[in-house]
């Protein structure tokens, strides 16, 4: 057995919990940079909840709201500019993982000076401190030490891990997520459970990881009737899959992910297809083939259907494709390309069964071919 | 649905994790005060192992092997005398409950100038930071913000308790727990599984620590039938204790205790039972109580049941009777006053369910009457 487990943002979680919290934002510093996107956190309350805990506290706030899907590296180092010109001294992101994510760079070049071509390559160990409050229960990254941001030189996503961006605090207020869509809440589920599940199935994975991926997807598992029902699932649910969520991002903070992923970003890169419905179409049959190749004994694959509470994965493609109503089809010459470009993703070593070029060409096509 | 969970301390686990993971420790300081008792940590290699790493760091140390079985407080000033006068900047505490929880006093105590009749009443926000080492397999102190020293005053044991002394790093190498004694492990494995057990009955429960403690349960319950063999256990069992007692403190950091604990403690300071035996006596007949007054649906005992892989609290007591060998007995008068003094204790109000006097006295007579 082994395990290095780190897990320093302190997750708060309940209705209210911003202001009943405040005082933990009042530890933070003087002047909070707010980031978010455009409209969701007005809409959805989070911004005026936090605006009042801030108020209270006698602290004061500028509120960056460019950040768009994918963001930029030019949004992030335009939110550390907003910072120094402001004379910010901590963050508040509001958002799903995008608001999250260019906080947390911003977080970085607060208080490391460098250039934009270096930023992927960059060392970090110091950041302003954030405070997370995710607005979608997919991300995780409310409870992860990773940034990804839209790497236009590469073409690519890229990531940025360091410690020092673990959110200090994680709040956690469903009433945010219940204006989501039924599909955006299906699609944001499926990526909070693919990284329960990748986690199980990672080299990283440890005893406590798995501990926490179990819970991930028990929860989330549990919510997948009230998803299928087509409505806007009620406040419990959204309370449930927020907690299902954050405890797989506590699982990929220290796990990664491994096929699913890099497999999926093919598929949102280029057609544009939602991130968890991406990972949702590919996510059965990549189990199917690590049933197949699962030959130590290990059991990962029964110890995931006793969690999500079911007999077979046949079941689980089952379920999933209730979830994903009519799958997007591709031609194989199209999906070799992708299993090309998924191949070369440093996730796919993550994995503890090694998964070949073409093991994931046969996923893609059984998936959606 | 509310949460509110911290755990910032670094778990690290594994054969040789001390030396694989040095750097850490390099991190800490120049200098640092070893807390230990007299002999077990020469014994058991730990002391050996932290020094090596140290030395490699360059970081020197004085070592502090006074700390006894339930600590004074005496002691830890003691401690805290060596930190200024030797010029520590950090403390690695070896041992069981007691090195740690003195260590962790003497952290507070190095940055905080408190009179002795005052440290229980002080508030705390700093401390020198703590590396901890547990080389037994029970008390979980390693990843917990408490410190329990002896109250000569007040003749009992009390609480220090501040995020302040959540350990920065947790070193978990069983081969240092190889030569502790069948019962003591079998004591100390009751204990760290009361911590699970009571966590989950505990008012300040929640869904990450219920899902922590059925990690718990089911890891220490495993560990069962070799414990009953009479033998000590091999290094397998030996490393899940250890995991299983480290996320049992993970609970109790969040939970703190309940009733067990309180009632044990009327044994262990009247009568020296050791605390986990003491914990263990009562255990089973406790849970049956939960379980007759449970009233509101929330099956918290079968939840206990399922993690521990048993059909009833009659299975649960046979095993613990298996463990624990020949009962001691007491007459009903003498358990009347230790009922009235554990009722007594704050941790009664903690339990889910409201237990008088009259319940405590029940679980005495049924268990050891």
């Amino acid at each position: 057995m082994n395990i290095n487990y780190f897990m320093p943002t302190r997750v708060v979680l309940g209705a209210d919990c911003i202001f009943s919290n405040r005082a933990f934002l009042g530890g933070l510093g003087k002047k909070a940079l707010i980031v978010s996107g455009k409209n969701s956190a007005r809409a959805n309350g989070s911004l005026a909840d936090t605006v009042k805990a801030l108020e209270a506290n006698g602290q004061s706030s500028f509120l960056y709201d460019r950040v768009m899907s994918n963001p930029t590296v030019d949004c992030a180092y335009e939110a550390a500019d907003a910072i120094s010109r402001e004379g910010c001294d901590f963050i508040i992101a509001l958002g799903g993982g995008s608001p999250m994510d260019a906080a947390k760079v911003a977080a970085l070049l607060a208080l490391n000076r460098v250039e934009k071509p270096a930023l992927f390559g960059a060392a970090f160990t110091t950041a302003l401190p954030i405070a997370a409050v995710p607005t979608t229960a997919g991300t995780g990254s409310e409870v992860t030490p990773y940034a990804i941001l839209t790497n236009d030189v590469a073409r690519t996503k890229t990531s940025i891990g360091t410690p020092a961006i673990f959110p200090r605090y994680a709040f956690l207020d469903a009433r945010y997520t219940l204006g989501l869509s039924p599909a955006i809440t299906i699609n944001t589920a499926i990526d909070a459970l693919s990284h329960a599940v990748e986690g199980m199935l990672s080299v990283k994975a440890s005893a406590i990881t798995n501990a926490l991926a179990r819970e991930s997807i028990s929860v989330i598992a549990g919510c997948f009737g009230a998803l299928g029902e087509g409505r806007a699932p009620d406040i419990g649910i959204r309370e449930r899959l927020l907690y299902g969520s954050m405890t797989a991002g506590m699982v990929i903070a220290h796990t990664g992910t491994t096929a699913v992923h890099p497999m999926g970003y093919t598929l949102t890169y280029n057609h544009n297809i939602d991130h968890g419905r991406a990972n949702g179409l590919i996510f059965a049959e990549f189990l199917k083939i690590i049933e197949k190749k699962e030959k130590d004994g290990s059991r990962r694959i029964p110890a995931i259907l006793s969690a999500l509470g079911m007999k077979s994965l046949d079941e689980f493609t089952a379920v999933l494709d209730r979830l994903l109503g009519k799958k997007e089809r591709f031609e194989t010459a199209v999906l070799e390309g992708y299993a090309a470009q998924a191949a070369k993703a440093k996730n796919i070593a993550n994995c503890v069964i090694r998964l070949e070029e073409e093991d994931l060409l046969e996923i893609f096509k059984r998936s959606i071919g």
